[in-house]
């Protein structure tokens, strides 16, 4: 790989890192926390090293699929690391891989957390937390491709890299006009959904820092009850709505920002996407209220609703404590794990589109023993698929389940439960957030071990990068020049 | 599909079904269990339908692929609902979809059971549940194959349905005499262990019917308490030998057997099957030894041995009841119950062939991003995999996993636990046997609703067939002429 240009990519991701730093130091400046010191040191080191790496002179500006890989893995190594910083040096995770864990699980909008007792916590800290999940949520390195001026022939294999699903639509001609166009985008649905949360009652700080973790469906909150904390069901509808929209293909909000509504009615990924989640709610619902003998209401629907939304979203939030329902509904959430909602969006998952054109294979495969002579060849909203598309999402779906696997064996050595285990696997790669089990919504995993922790944020880094570009870093040929 | 010809070699199966009769009737008689009538009473009944069926001329000798998969399904589904009939009859299961799963996790050779006191029935009853396995092993249309004189050019489309794995390898020129062959090392298999089991000191009856279900990597045992019920570690050694034979692919036993050695050291398939048994031994015996905190001796390495055997071979005896273990040694079985073992043996599960060109396709992807240019073929045994195969092979894991998902929703609204219902979907598809929990080694699946038996039981012909030959019959094409 092209060394230089990877290593200076990694440096101009710092830099945008240090700078958004400097929001939490603003936040604890004022409030007065005491972990400002720490925000401090941690801007002043990423900025330096940024700097530096970012003053790297590339010998050759060839830059080629497998360095666009090789950057974008390392950028997500990288800012974790400088990220969890702020965790260690103010006391809040004293250890450093726990302090890992959260910084990977904020940057790739997991939201599974090794902390009990949150609300302790300085705001600053919380306001950093939240915040990683907002710089994670669309792409830090789609971001710099936003801001940065000089867009080279790298850009389409960084975006290709970082952006989650089988199939990429470019929006417009150039990437930069595209990666503007998604970030207006994101940051339109914060603001719009900061505000509603603030008319529905909460402060301004609760509003914002929730949107943050919302829009990116990452999930983290400022309250250890999460959701739960805020029994408005206004505040609860809001979130299933701004949850739900998160987890569209960003493509659709900007077709239908353009009045293009056909290309939004088209969609057989958008269509699916819907019909799951309003089928698993219904089932859920059932369970709650024919098994768990809960009342056939309002409220008790809206919790179906809400938790079958944070985990199709893989946002991860909570109004209720799912690891007690009933074994389907429990079942109906880890089965909306695997599948996650639209590619293009925020959320994770192997993604709707993958799960409808591997049903499509199927169907095709089926029909093919029936008339072997007839050739068909598969389409999604009208386009035909390339053969190599459909073996690729069908050896991601099994790269997926083997390594949530290799996680759950690991995680079973601390002998925490093997629902605990395979979910905790599971919640991480997806980039859920909670687990089931004693790691459910009310729980945290700050009881594994080291290695467990390590592991697990591998897998997430694996989740929201969609697999290949972890992989290809253990490749020895990878790193010859 | 050719409704004539279909249902005619359903007739023949059922014809053949009615002659093993013969045997848990003989058995019936001699220990006069009472339960001879209900034996009888099946007889006949399956042998006038079988001979009714069989008389049926065919309007046409075309026969074509999509004929053999209908065939084999129909056939496996139509043996069952007949061979139910005696434990309704004598009372033994009073409920029919009870007696259907028993009889389908008995030609699956499955194993997983509904009865508790297992002892308690009669010896003739007892012979005809591990006679079922016997017959399931190495497939009925297998067996028809090899008895009958005429083996038109439908037999290799039969042959090829009913035999697992993804890629077929042809013993001898003619399909008769290779079903023949494969016959004859069943049966030498069996009359080994029988007399091995005898000398050990079991009982001639006993020795018989565990025979029966170890070659056919069944698991049912004549006693509740399976192989723990025999103290003696020889039998276990001999058992875990006579497993894990029968977990390797038939062809390469007919090549030792013909002094071939080159062609048996040659298996990638057996050389990482072998290599899977022990290290999942391994790392169960060190997590029994370090947090199960059990001796680090002899038998408990056996127990460790035996239960990895027992689950990778798919057969599902046990000496412990292994869902008290800890969570790690659970979860290294739970992946094996996945992978199984040898294509091409009685052994179910995903084998071990599908998962080593898994992992050397990701591979191939993996390489390909790094050096987009270079055209890798890949490799099994230096033979060349067609592309074909390969996605095939992705497919068929994500139906495998797709289904097991299935069963283990439709488990769970009976509420019995979530790892129950996962494991229990799980152990049914991969036709092992126990599950995990209160459904592990020492529980049944008694409690379960008529549907979740019933779906159980489609679950393990799906695992049995290999998926597609069940799937094509939900299509409504496929029943036009």
């Amino acid at each position: 790989m092209n060394h230089r240009i990877v290593f200076r990519m990694l440096g101009h991701i710092l830099r945008i890192e240090a700078v958004f730093l400097l929001m939490p130091l603003a936040v604890a400046l004022y409030t007065g926390g005491g972990d400002a010191k720490a925000f401090l040191i941690t801007l002043l080191l990423t900025a330096a090293v940024g700097q530096a790496l970012s003053c790297i002179r590339p010998g050759s500006e060839r830059f080629q699929a497998r360095d666009g890989f090789a950057a974008v893995a390392l950028s997500w190594i990288g800012m974790s690391a400088f990220g969890a910083l702020p965790y260690v040096l103010s006391g809040a995770i004293p250890d450093y891989p726990g302090a890992f864990f959260e910084t990977v699980s904020g940057f790739t909008t997991t939201g599974a957390t090794v902390l009990g007792d949150i609300e302790s916590l300085p705001m600053g800290t919380l306001f950093w937390r939240a915040l990683t999940q907002w710089m994670g949520g669309m792409g830090v390195l789609v971001l710099t491709l936003a801001l940065l001026p000089k867009t080279g022939e790298g850009s389409v294999y960084l975006m290709r890299a970082e952006s989650p699903g089988p199939i990429k639509t470019k929006l417009l001609p150039k990437i930069r006009d595209t990666a503007t166009v998604l970030y207006k985008i994101y940051i339109a649905l914060t603001v719009g959904e900061t505000v509603c949360l603030r008319l529905a009652g909460m402060s301004w700080y609760d509003a914002l820092t929730h949107s943050f973790t919302t829009i990116s469906t990452g999930g983290f909150s400022v309250k250890a009850a999460s959701i739960a904390a805020y029994p408005s069901l206004t505040i609860h509808w809001i979130i299933i709505i701004f949850m739900f929209l998160s987890g569209v293909n960003f493509s659709l909000l900007f077709f239908a920002l353009r009045r293009n509504f056909t290309a939004v009615f088209h969609s057989e990924e958008l269509r699916w996407y819907t019909l799951i989640t309003l089928g698993a709610t219904g089932l859920v619902f059932a369970n709650l209220v024919v098994v768990g003998r809960q009342a056939f209401s309002f409220p008790v629907f809206t919790d179906a609703l809400f938790q079958v939304v944070t985990v199709v979203t893989t946002t991860g939030y909570a109004t209720q404590d799912f690891a007690l329902w009933p074994i389907l509904a429990q079942m109906v959430l880890f089965v909306l794990m695997i599948s996650g909602s639209c590619a293009g969006s925020t959320a994770g998952g192997v993604k709707t589109v993958r799960m409808v054109l591997l049903m499509k294979n199927l169907r095709r495969e089926v029909h093919r023993i029936i008339h072997p002579r007839v050739v068909q060849p598969i389409r999604l909203d009208g386009e035909r698929v390339e053969e190599s598309t459909l073996s690729g999402v069908s050896l991601f779906f099994y790269a997926y389940i083997l390594l949530t696997m290799v996680g759950a064996v690991v995680v079973a050595w601390d002998n925490v439960g093997f629902v605990e285990s395979i979910s905790a696997s599971l919640t991480c790669i997806g980039n859920v957030g909670p687990a089931l089990g004693a790691l459910g919504p009310n729980g945290n995993l700050g009881g594994l071990s080291a290695l467990s922790k390590l592991v697990l944020s591998a897998n997430m880094l694996l989740g929201r990068l969609e697999i290949m570009p972890l992989l290809v870093l253990l490749f020895p040929s990878m790193w010859r020049k």
